[in-house]
């Protein structure tokens, strides 16, 4: 079993990591070239590094499999329009990285037509993929799906892969794979801080109830375990600032909903939360604080420190 | 027309000022009995002041009709404890204070074991009512409101009152009212953010547009007017604060929506928009990033400033 | 003054009248050419009709002014596409249907390729426009702006057009528009729903309501008019089915707030609950319910009616 | 040990069954008796059924230990009016039904005049519990918890239960994590939705996407777990309406948030969106048609079929 695969970073070096460790010769390659020459050194045999894209693809037996792992943004397309002359018919490219569905069809076209088999992985497992295994879901042709299969069933623990359907899919489910979880990070959310505004709040022990509901709960889930961890470590967050990133694939699911007509007030509340996490001095607030100060003559406050 | 008017806050004072200045001999009592005095000599002959409720009750011919304008909280029940044994049957007691309406019923039940006629009004019109009238939602037995039509067209421009209903009705409909009111201001809030945050945001004229939009497109409104004139003060309301606050009609509303089972999602996240804008640290967002952190080994804010 | 107007639609015809009998020389051009020609004989010498797009184009004193008023879809780009060989450098494009900003950008470039200038125009006033003039944002270049001005004052009432600035923002600001406008529709709606789920929502007068708060209140507002002339001819809305259509702009709107990160609760549930208004059997819905079956043993509704 | 369980419905039956099971005497009540006779025959020496409050308070060694397990409205109320006058200062009394956390406090402090030790229990586990064991949180006095631990470890599996401080926090805790199940309910609902409404949503295969996400994705849980179990039956959940109780416990989530300030934005829309779910014809829904076809002239649906 070959592999190449392109880009090192947090996601991606984990990745060939666990191929490596599970017998997949891995030809590495990233643009920061050091990253995969001290990958290769670290692996030993199972592992080798390139300085380029064509001497990757000098490297591989044919037909050729390169999976890309790179951040959002034109990387992958940049890394696709330099693979793309250089790979022959029958050759597998899978997109591993956060890319949106519509841009799996484009390509897979493009693809199509020298030859190229696209296809799209979406990848779950975050910072504990390596050592538990991924969760994968692959939009892709069914004979492209097959080929990938022993290298999936490497990278993904026992059942933790699927072919989800056409190119595509994989990602498109691992979009809405996304939504869901910013849905339910932001209903353990709610329910831990209105646990904290409460008449018994000061007294809670979150890391306490967090272990409770895990054990024979109905909201018992792996997000919880997290959250305990996190309690376990600073009992009210008090080490971390209030501001909350977001990676993209909320709000193409959110915009996916609004496309296909569907309500989706959960996953858009969530997306909207961490919006509203990053504004400070929101301009709606101020809109709202004037507007009641015109018609009531409620007291506004003032940057000055005046009412 | 006779009126006593007790509590001389904003809304109370402007209210005994258009009474008078109505042709209503008005008698004005307040806890900090200056403020009475105040008026009663601001307003010459056309108002006297008293010092205490039982000269209040004193002063009065039967049947007596006495305004409650009392703020939020304990100071209505406390007056109505007080005033009860001193009324006679007949008398006619109105809260237009903001009540919710369960008050209203009990209240109105005590009353009635001593002959009292307790109603309830609804006030709506902030700073404008003095000059431009109130506007004016009585919950009321039918001869009860009969009594007061005058006295609510002095208080009130030509169509601003109405006898909603039976007691209780006339709060009801006003805190419905500042629950719509609520998600009209955020409706605004919302689209004026969403055009700041725009490609033409910066160079946007928010006063022309508010004034554009109230003349001939559907969202104008008394809101906007207000809206335009603070825009006019202040273009990009630099000199507030993203801090506003909720006078409790709106949490009675969503109570209101929850209790009936009416799915209210507009009014509720204008309150929670209020809540949100004066939690700058917010609890929740601190779990969202705690989970992140834990799941994606994705960077986090420290307090102390290390990632 | 010379104009064109292609498209004869609810929006066009109407603007067409209002144009020809403000002592515009209107030309007109519909697909379906008996429009035209039946909008010409009303309008007697004021208007004319034209078969085609060429005959349009040769019957227009230079520099020519052509407003396209066309549905949403792919229509505007067709006729764009037939006019621009045929038009002169100099001439003026005003499209005055419902665009999204972005194809405004696109079609601005193209149009300047070949000299001929582009612009949008927002419009609002429905049914209403045409007695009680529009209301018109202008995205354009500002000598465009000034060429249009007299005409958007025949087209408008006082103060209801303004050139809100470059190309594209025209349609900007009537995209947020038609959000807020959302926003406020759906506030009413949950208000009066919640007044009629009351204890006193039988007996209240949704039409006296709608004309008291329209008497000096804080929701005083057109929209509060219309609802009220509505509720006057049918106090339940008995006869109206429980189904509301999406026009695009409400879900351009939210995708904008989501490609800049800004919160908008309250557009974005206003468009959900016109989705939902669509989905008698929601699979969400469906989806609860099995899970609550699933953990709680709890009953579900079952289509061939057993529990 | 010996406890008695008063209230043999789904939930108080199953806990009864594994008390006895696990080595406790358990003394049965149930308003209709015949059901704690057919408990005690099925479980035979474990197990003795009474047919009134006083047998029972007979039957039971002090300090007696008595279980509530009542369903939500009067019937807890009205079983401890006539519990207190019986028992005796030290007996303990718990209730695990679906309560709001005043009503514990209130009961506590009746309670206490009587010297009768009142605690409150929320019990999370449903149609699993007798079976996997049932997670219990406990508000209750120090010495009062400690008497209740031997129970709950037959009750509960190892780590499902928890004294999570004084009397009412059991149940608020409880409550709370009743509200971020609703939430986490609805976020896969709506995943499940988008998944269903897109282009790929015809081929994909929920209960393989619902075993995959369950292996090493971020959204592993519980409820994922039932819902592919749900999903398996039945793979579009044809069979179901789209109709969806609630409890009360979600409602109580709210209100505490409102009372509290908590922004609750996800918790709260799915609480309406099961609202929602139960009204076929939206008065909310009538307005907006309403105002639509008010300003704009657009079609409604009318009951008689005309547009």
């Amino acid at each position: 079993m070959n592999i190449a695969m392109v880009g090192l970073g947090r996601m991606g070096l984990n990745m060939a990591r666990r191929l490596a460790r599970g017998g997949v010769a891995v030809t590495a390659y990233n643009r920061t070239v050091q990253k995969a020459h001290d990958f290769a050194a670290e692996e030993g045999g199972a592992a080798r590094a390139v300085d380029s894209i064509p001497d990757l693809v000098a490297a591989l037996p044919t037909p050729r499999l390169v999976w890309l792992m790179l951040p959002a943004g034109t990387a992958t397309d940049e890394h696709i329009d330099e693979l793309l002359p250089l790979l022959s018919p029958g050759d597998i490219l899978v997109d591993g990285g956060n890319t949106f569905f519509r841009d799996d069809l484009r390509r897979h076209e493009a693809a199509a037509q020298v030859g190229v088999r696209y296809c799209d992985a979406g990848v779950s497992g975050g910072i504990w993929g390596l050592a538990e295994g991924y969760c994968i879901m692959i939009g892709a042709e069914p004979d492209v799906a097959a080929v990938l299969k022993p290298y999936l069933d490497v990278l993904t623990g026992p059942g933790g892969n699927l072919h989800t359907g056409p190119v595509g899919s994989g990602h498109y489910v691992k979009m809405v794979h996304n939504g869901i979880e910013y849905g339910m990070m932001q209903a353990y959310a709610e329910g831990f801080e209105i646990l904290a505004a409460s008449q018994f709040g000061e007294k809670l022990d979150f890391t306490a109830i967090c272990d409770l509901w895990n054990h024979g709960s109905v909201v018992r889930s792996w997000l919880l375990e997290l959250a305990q961890r996190a309690f376990a470590a600073d009992p009210r967050l008090e080490s971390l600032e209030a501001y909350v990133d977001d990676s993209g694939e909320g709000r193409w699911t959110v915009n996916q909903a609004v496309e296909n007509a569907v309500s989706a007030p959960v996953i858009t509340a969530s997306l909207f939360e961490r919006f509203r996490s990053r504004q400070p001095n929101a301009f709606q607030d101020r809109v709202l604080a004037a507007l009641r100060n015109q018609f009531g003559g409620h007291a506004v406050k003032r940057k000055d420190g005046h009412d």
